[in-house]
């Protein structure tokens, strides 16, 4: 039986239509049987890196690490980056997973937080002379709350010796990242690329691994597969450290192809017109409320919207209509709805989602 | 074009051949698209354990973690379980591996190393008092060389008080494992199960979960969201730490679901005779020589052959014929060839195989 369900989850979410076929052609090529050390692997693997560098403006000297999760990612980034202390700035639940990482892997770091849904007083915060790494979640996936990159830019500017790493999980590939500005930047395939879960990626600037060679001179934990020392060596041969998820890397390679040949600047200017119409149509209703407060802190990508005791039903009523929305993240999980906009999400049927939804009173 | 190919490659290999239907299908229900919290997810995971556990012989007080590759699961089982020193058999580069794992995460571990190809003669060795962890990699796939399951019983029935984890990454399913005799089994499924690769699968007692509490209240780095305290409490759930790789979770149940209504016994039947075939050819070959010398130590799964200078003009002939097998491991990378005989491989093509070599002298 076909599914005749639209996701507009925030991940896993929607498959971009042309993934099917690009697994079966996989699967006829017999892709997911090639050895991971040797040529056709590494064509798959400078082919996929090619397309995310020119999608995502991701300068020569950045490398791009593979791994299973973005909740890896950010395990692998404090393990190899962080000797004592990295800075956090928390608004929710994955900013605040960020943290919780470092304080796990027996760092001494510290975070500055704000309510769920909130955005930050930049100018007021004073990160410590201490910190080695800043971790922005750029957009948390929790709340629907984003930072703007020209924020991010300014806290490079006001601290330049430290670094910076920007969680982009569910705003890659529309957010437009300054790479000047960053030094590593992290997601996961199954938001906005629109592809089966089981991918991490790591975009880190080369210059970053001389830290981790001194962590290790140091005798600390870098972690063992994944260190980045032996992923960069890899990388300079296309290759990963240990067996890869090869099909996840193939479909991304191929996503990243077929959206270069729409163009990202078409994928943001579409995304940004998603995004006002949900905006709009939700600033209308009197039943629901947009949880972001303030529309400078509203993310692009991720909608959340307070439905209060109505939650229920109103998601029982789009899935009715077969579309498929996330429920809110921890204490608001049954009070709140999270519409993802990724570019799988087409205008048309984001606009039969607000359709739908208009059809009744809650 | 479609691929011609039969891999007999030791992993990635050859996918099982319902694989691809079983892929088609989970594409049409939009499987890659669901939420890992939610109870469709939560079916998937529960029917993968379930036959898993069916095929394998697992007990009901074992536990299935999931995690992205076999390296993964060597690196999370020393995180957890061990807090000074673990005790290894090293005879080849993935029991090296299992080794420099724990070393790379600061334990006081020891290992018994015997040349590359060799068995050990567990009666003479003596492992130390201090040792929490006994690890040995059943099936050594850079060699070829197996521990039979009995000499593994007698570890356990020497040592009660230590626990036992087996690397079964390339004997999984066709090794029939005593889980009365061991505590934890890992494998990736992308060998003896022909999936694709980017799943680990870590089967665990239960009462191993003490120890992670232990060290856990000993403020011990334990790792962060795939510690096996949350696994646990996930698992309970038919759920996993963060979103894993959902689409493998449900081809592993897929695969296993097949794999029972052949029947495991016939399986391993067909494996050894299969496994006598390969060695039971290349022992007429006056060119070739099995590598392994004592055939009480030879793998059933991983049949390593010496070609000596000749190796690239017999893996050519193979490939000619659409036969593609492994090189060797390491320094042998160069000299040997490696045969992969897991389920899918049928014992018509492996007589195919068998038949392409004896067409050439080399």
């Amino acid at each position: 039986m076909s599914s005749s369900k639209k996701y507009f989850t925030c991940g896993p979410t929607e498959l971009y239509p042309i993934v099917s076929d690009a697994i079966i052609k996989a699967l006829d090529e017999k892709i997911p049987s090639i050895s991971h050390r040797g040529k056709e692997f590494e064509k798959i693997f400078s082919l996929t890196v090619h397309e995310l560098k020119k999608l995502m403006g991701i300068p020569d000297d950045f490398m791009i690490f593979f791994s299973s999760s973005g909740t890896e990612c950010m395990e692998r980034i404090i393990e190899n980056i962080v000797e004592n202390s990295s800075f956090h700035f928390v608004n929710g639940s994955f900013s605040e997973r960020f943290f919780k990482t470092a304080i796990e892997l027996k760092k001494n770091s510290k975070a500055h937080k704000v309510d769920f849904g909130k955005g930050f007083n930049f100018g007021e915060i004073v990160i410590p002379e201490e910190t080695e790494l800043i971790c922005v979640t750029q957009n948390e996936t929790s709340s629907g709350a984003a930072v703007p990159m020209k924020q991010i830019s300014e806290l490079k500017d006001k601290y330049p010796k430290k670094l910076i790493a920007i969680d982009v999980v569910t705003s890659a590939p529309y957010q437009k990242i300054d790479f000047g500005k960053i030094d590593i930047a992290f997601f996961s395939v199954q938001k906005g690329f629109g592809l089966p879960p089981g991918l991490g990626v790591t975009i880190i600037r080369e210059s970053c691994i001389e830290k981790t060679i001194y962590l290790k001179e140091l005798n600390n934990n870098i972690g063992t597969y994944n260190n980045f020392i032996d992923a960069a060596l890899y990388y300079k041969k296309n290759q990963t450290t240990v067996t890869p998820n090869t099909l996840g890397i193939y479909l991304l390679g191929k996503i990243a192809q077929h959206l270069n040949s729409i163009g990202i600047e078409k994928i943001r200017f579409e995304t940004e017109e998603k995004a006002k119409m949900l905006y709009d149509y939700f600033f209308t209703r009197k039943d629901m409320k947009i949880f972001v407060e303030n529309p400078f802190d509203r993310s692009k990508t991720i909608v959340v919207i307070d439905c209060g005791e109505k939650q229920k039903q109103i998601k029982k009523h789009l899935a009715d209509n077969n579309f498929i929305v996330s429920s809110g993240y921890g204490k608001f999980s049954e009070t709140q709805i999270r519409i993802a906009n990724f570019p799988m999400h087409s205008i048309e049927d984001t606009q039969k989602l607000i359709s739908v939804l208009d059809e009744a009173d809650f």
